[in-house]
């Protein structure tokens, strides 16, 4: 057993903060990931706080500021579970550094992705408790995890549309896969919001803020957002460039690895693919040719709306060299760019390239 | 003044069934298209109805069957305007007939989008007045015209889903700017669907049908469907690919035209970006060097949720050929394919690939 009993083949980018993602055949065919196998990003240290006093606040533009204990989130709001998968922003970054480098960011492969099945109170139940005024537009969330890349350090937060808080998947989450939330996924309290970017998922909840205006916090404001080209992250005002939230289409490669040798004949490509909220996955295509012709992946059906769509493909490989690439499509018949390229941007987040994975056979 | 009213400059791809796009400098810049410009996609003879004895008839899964005439829709529900921009699910599919022949379809450049202002009754309140039955998932509509590309001719139709057919942007539309619906753009009445493809705004619509499962007809069972690239549409089964209904992040470049001769130096391009339901358009990049580099074009902001975005950008170009490209981001971070090739299909639907313009300065 690893660092945080994470499994011992785990791709650890860092010990502290504690930046991990599973090998990618741990992940395949799997609809739920094993909490020893769920990717982890951290960007400090990862706190460990006691359930019994652990308390979160929530205030901001509400008329009812509350204060509230575990004991209060599980006795007085309705359980609820949600099966979604979470995704880093930075997600396939490998493939963006190997067209330029990224300074000072995880070289993130494919795997920063996983499913959970998360347990707790609906958000918008307890923001109802708190009545919001008619002008909280967004819901900001912070953690007791402090940023070390940050001088000084700050706490990590970010946030949501209003509109999004109040949905019914938006949780505040105290399981996951049925056991205790651990330390190293937020415990004892994190949210979970499917259909947007990992980060927005906040862990080791202290605080739920009604707000006009969305968070001024770092990782909000600065930080998590996609930057044109050519803009120089260090010199970047707050606010400029896309705030990223909602997750956006795209699919990997998961099995056969890169470069694995493997022998002429036929084989089974798996792989995943997401789409965001509001949108579902409907066709992967895969690809040997580097994508000049494709056949269909067959899809297996979701663990749920929120869920990531896994999906195989039978492959003939003749001896040689050989590129597999995937793509996927979602419910307005869009599919993924090309190259990652032209999606190359300054803070290296959605790569949503075709996932190309070069293998050789015999 | 061309045919139906039209401007002398439409491209007309054909006069019976009439099917023509506006010339694209005649959209640049204009928020809202005048009826005169507006394009115009038809599967059949354009029927002439008389206001007076129409009648909708409101069936299928309801408690209250209706027989309503334009009297009735006006007098018994509440009037409503929406701008809402339409997009024929076949635009810029001269792209893709340029990469492989599309036999039988209408060479759509780029133009076969348009926006206007609608207002009409909402169909959620006239399926109210019907009494839906729970489980009537999808709303499908006839209209009067018939395709005269089937043997026997069939009206043209179309479904929704439920969900999208009680939203509060869809119409029942008969006036287009202000003025009577005109018949060429289905008058007395037809159907908006903002945030999907034209086809499903049904034209001289005849009856609305609560169902089960999606319309049965033709143009929702077998065309408008996303087939894979070696699908025979001939040889297809009923329900086979994926039905198009919200509409793909996409993006034109309309000036300068293809071949402009222009003189070295600075220039204005001009375009439009669309996103689908629930997605917006956040950032289009212009490039005149293929795709390497790009600049951030200026968006003027939408006239409303369902409109497009107009855009414009100012490019320098030193003497010698040189290709304009255009992309849009969405809110997810989701930006276009490059390349027409690899999204060719057999029905031609959907080009969803950079815009691309060669012109030469000098």
């Amino acid at each position: 057993m690893g660092t945080w009993n994470k499994r011992d083949d785990m791709l650890v980018h860092s010990l502290d903060p504690y930046n991990a993602e599973p090998s990618p055949d741990a992940l395949a065919g799997q609809p739920i990931t094993p909490v020893d196998t769920f990717y982890s990003r951290n960007h400090g240290h990862v706190p460990t706080l006691d359930p019994a006093t652990w308390r979160l606040t929530v205030d901001g533009l509400v008329a009812r500021p509350l204060e509230l204990s575990l004991a209060d989130l599980r006795e007085k709001f309705e359980p609820h579970t949600v099966t979604a998968t979470l995704c880093c922003a930075g997600n396939r970054r490998a493939e963006l550094m190997a067209v330029r480098d990224i300074p000072g960011q995880t070289p993130w492969r494919s795997a920063a992705v996983s499913t959970a099945r998360w347990s707790g109170a609906r958000l918008r139940d307890v923001l109802a408790a708190a009545g919001p005024h008619h002008d909280a537009r967004h819901v900001a969330f912070t953690g007791a995890d402090h940023a070390t890349s940050l001088d000084p350090p700050q706490p990590f937060g970010g946030s949501i549309p209003a509109a999004k808080a109040t949905a019914a998947e938006v949780l505040l989450a105290w399981r996951m896969n049925d056991e205790p939330l651990p330390a190293v996924h937020g415990g004892p309290v994190r949210v979970i919001v499917p259909g947007y970017i990992g980060a927005r998922s906040v862990k080791w909840l202290q605080r739920v803020t009604a707000r006009r205006e969305p968070s001024a916090n770092h990782f909000q404001a600065l930080d998590y957002r996609l930057l044109p080209a050519d803009a120089d992250p260090a010199a970047t005002p707050p606010g400029a460039g896309l705030a990223l939230g909602v997750a956006a289409l795209n699919a990997a490669v998961l099995t056969p690895a890169p470069g694995a040798p493997l022998t002429p004949g036929t084989h089974t490509v798996h792989g995943y693919a997401l789409a965001g909220e509001h949108r579902a996955v409907t066709r992967v295509d895969v690809s040997t040719d580097g994508g000049t012709t494709w056949r269909q992946a067959v899809l297996d059906p979701p663990a749920g709306p929120w869920a990531w769509t896994l999906w195989h493909a039978l492959i003939h490989l003749p001896p040689g060299p050989a590129e597999i690439v995937a793509r996927a499509w979602d419910d307005s018949a869009a599919t993924q760019p090309e190259h990652p390229d032209a999606l190359w941007n300054p803070l290296g987040y959605l790569n949503t390239a075709w996932s190309r994975v070069d293998v050789v056979a015999g």
